[in-house]
C-alpha cells in the first residue's frame, strides 16, 4: 500500500483534502451513501474523474450503490495522515505568521503548534494562542528535545533561503512556505507553497481576461 | 490577442506570478537577456515547457539569443494587469483578515485596500493600516461610492455562501476566497481559492508518503 500511494501523482493528491472536506460535511448530514455522480454535481469534478481518483487509492465505490459515505470519509482521514499527529512550528512572528498561530482551525486535523521563532527580540516572551515566541537562536535546543514536524515560514523574502537551509540541516522534513520565494531542498524534504501574491496575480489575470 | 489570452490554460496562468518572480529578480539583479534553458534552471521547468508557456503569449524569445529580460519583465506585467490598478474590499476582519489587510505587499502589483467589513460591531471604527473597518450592512453604499474588483473572502466557513452570493449581486467580478468553503459563482465572476486546511494536509500526506 505504501507503495502504491507514492505513485499517486501530485494533481490526484491536491484534490484529497477537497474530498475530505465534502465527505466530511456529508458525513455531518447523516447521509450514508452518494454516488460519484451525486458528489460530481456536488464537487465540480466529473463522475469518471472521481473513479478515476478514488480508485488510486484501492477504489472503495461498489457498482449502483455508490460510496459509502463513512468508510470512504474514515479511508480518506487514514491516507491523509489525519489521525496522526504533527508537530508545527512557525518561523516568523509578525502578521502573517500571528495570523496562522491563531487561525486555531487545523489542531483538528491533527496539526499541532509547538512554537513560535523571530528574530525580533521585542516579540520573545510573548505568547500567541497560549504558545511561546523564542529566538532563533533557541530553536536547535528546541528541536532536540521536542518532535517537530512541519515548520511554516513566514518570514521575509530575502531571509527564505538561509532560513531554509538552517532549518533543513536541523532535520525539519516539511516545509509550509509563505514567503514570495521558491526554496530548494533535498529530495526527503517537502515543501509546499503558499504564494499569495501569485494568487492575487492569478486572479487579477482572470478579471481582466473575463 | 484578448481572444488570444482567453485559450490561455489555467496551468499556463497559475505558472505566470512566478515567471514574473524570476523576470523581476533578474531585471534587479541587472541580467539583460537569458535563455530558457538557464530559467529552466532556476525555476525547475523544463526549457521546453518555459518555451511552450511563453509562446502562448506571442512567445517573445529569439533563438540563440534567449529572451530579453526587460522586454519579458514588461510583457508579463501587463498579461498580469500589474500595471492596472485593482481596488480590493476584505470582508472578514478576524485574525487572517487583519494579516491581509496587514500585509501591505499587494500595493506595489497594484491592488489597492480600501475597505474591510465585519459583522462584529465591536471592531467596527477600528482601522487597520489606514483603512476603516466597517459593519457589512454599510457595504451596499460603500460599493456605489468605490471601484471595487476584489473581495478577499475571510469569514467563517459557515456563512461563505450566503456573503458570497450576497457580493456576486452587489457586481462583485473577483473573489479571493479563504474560507475552507467552495463557492458558486456565474461564469462573469472569477474566484481564486487559497484553502490553508487543504494545503496543509497534502504537506501532511507527502511527509507520511516521503
Amino acid at each position: 500500500m505504501a507503495n502504491q500511494q507514492k505513485k499517486v501523482s501530485d494533481a490526484v493528491i491536491k484534490r484529497l483534502p477537497r474530498y475530505f472536506r465534502y465527505l466530511a460535511d456529508l458525513k455531518e448530514n447523516n447521509v450514508l451513501r452518494i454516488s460519484s455522480k451525486a458528489l460530481s454535481e456536488k464537487m465540480g469534478f466529473t463522475a469518471s474523474q472521481i473513479r478515476q481518483d478514488l480508485s488510486c487509492f484501492g477504489g472503495f465505490g461498489q457498482q449502483g450503490y455508490g460510496y459509502n459515505v463513512e468508510s470512504l470519509y474514515s479511508e480518506l482521514k487514514k491516507i491523509l495522515g489525519v489521525n496522526k499527529s504533527f508537530g508545527i512550528i512557525i518561523i516568523g512572528a509578525g502578521n502573517l505568521g500571528q495570523a496562522i498561530a491563531n487561525y486555531g482551525k487545523f489542531e483538528k486535523r491533527g496539526y499541532f503548534l509547538k512554537g513560535i521563532f523571530d528574530v525580533n527580540k521585542d516579540l520573545i516572551g510573548n505568547k500567541i494562542d497560549g504558545v511561546d515566541i523564542m529566538t532563533m537562536d533557541s530553536l536547535p535546543e528546541f528541536l532536540k528535545n521536542n518532535h517537530v514536524d512541519i515548520a511554516v515560514l513566514t518570514v521575509p523574502r530575502n531571509v527564505t533561503t538561509v532560513v531554509a537551509e538552517d532549518i533543513v540541516k536541523l532535520g525539519i522534513k516539511g516545509i509550509w512556505n509563505f514567503s514570495a520565494m521558491d526554496i530548494k531542498v533535498p529530495d526527503d524534504v517537502e515543501v509546499e507553497n503558499v504564494h499569495l501574491s501569485d494568487s492575487i496575480m492569478v486572479l487579477g489575470y482572470k478579471i481582466k481576461n473575463n
